[in-house]
């Protein structure tokens, strides 16, 4: 099998997370999603909450502008000074540490591109149109049917904006994976049975 | 096994011609891509030549705009009148008609969009990164190793025009596609075993 590490990137309410956590279970790798949440509190001074809201999320409200000293507004960002950047650099280290301990499943977090060129990886999207995205928040995470679309394409803007600004990368283009999946029209289960093939074979 | 219509849309020297065959033998279907253009010829006017230049391609050339009487430029064209137009209508008749003689893959002329409502489709897109379609069109093709790029790049451009064109849809938009692969990162065989696997499994 494949020595590989699997990052899954996904729109919000496609089911990304499932598919890697059945993944993970299909091919006994360990999984990340929150659990980066919990090992980047372990060594920051950073709440989870504000982890889980701002370590992939930039936000238009005006908490969301958390902005230190050095930064420029002109497109040459200098990184390295605001809190969302010192959030972003301590769970890049812990994606490395994870990774640096066998090969896993990791969702989210900019991870196909803090691995670049350090870890073989395998790069995943997962993607659908609105409906199936919005049936599913409903159903599995109690979304209110009326706002579920709007509440799905805002998390989805601000997932985009946080992974453009880190990576200078456009978000979602397929350029960026290997292999993306529409789950709405594959369904869940046969997304993990591809991608769990396309692991073994790699 | 699926009694599906696999379309491939593919980026200029990413072997999804290649893989299309490929996966036609491997699964005992038709394949349709440069015999699309000998069947429009057969029913219409226009020559091989003329199909195979301007079926999947918009050029900025001045023999690329043949426009008819109907043609606004006001972003509202009416399509039907040109030449251009007409040989679309034809040759998505072609692509019916193959359709409906049984399951088959077709490589490219817009068919997941010709498909689309009439006949079940697994939608596909095959890309990979500059160097190794450079690559394999110098090897497979003889392409010039200094210009190769930009007319990769060029015919790429001609096939984004025309898909957006008559399909209202932006060309290599995962969103399109129901399977996107790397060829560069996964290799042509690998995705040929993945599509097989999806087909199988649908």
């Amino acid at each position: 099998m494949a020595d590989r590490i699997i990052t899954i990137g996904r729109q919000c309410g496609s089911g990304g997370h499932t598919i890697g956590r059945l993944l993970a279970q299909r091919l006994g790798l360990a999984f990340y999603d929150k659990e980066i949440v919990e090992l980047t509190a372990a060594k920051t001074k950073f709440s989870p909450e504000f982890i889980q809201s701002h370590g992939e999320y930039f936000h238009s409200g005006a908490l969301g502008h958390i902005i230190g000293y050095g930064t420029r507004f002109d497109g040459s960002y200098k990184t390295g000074s605001s809190l969302t950047d010192q959030l972003h650099q301590a769970q890049s280290e812990v994606i490395l540490e994870v990774a640096a301990q066998g090969p896993c499943v990791i969702v989210g977090r900019c991870a196909d591109n803090v691995l670049e060129g350090k870890y073989p990886t395998m790069n995943v999207f997962i993607y659908s149109d609105m409906s199936y995205k919005v049936e599913r928040s409903v159903q599995e995470h109690g979304l209110d049917p009326d706002k579920a679309a709007s509440i799905l394409t805002r998390r989805d803007k601000a997932r985009a904006h946080h992974y453009r600004f880190y990576t200078e990368r456009k978000w979602g283009d397929m350029r960026n994976y290997d292999i993306c999946l529409d789950s709405g029209r594959l369904g869940l289960e046969r997304c993990v049975d591809l991608l769990a093939d396309a692991y073994r074979r790699w």
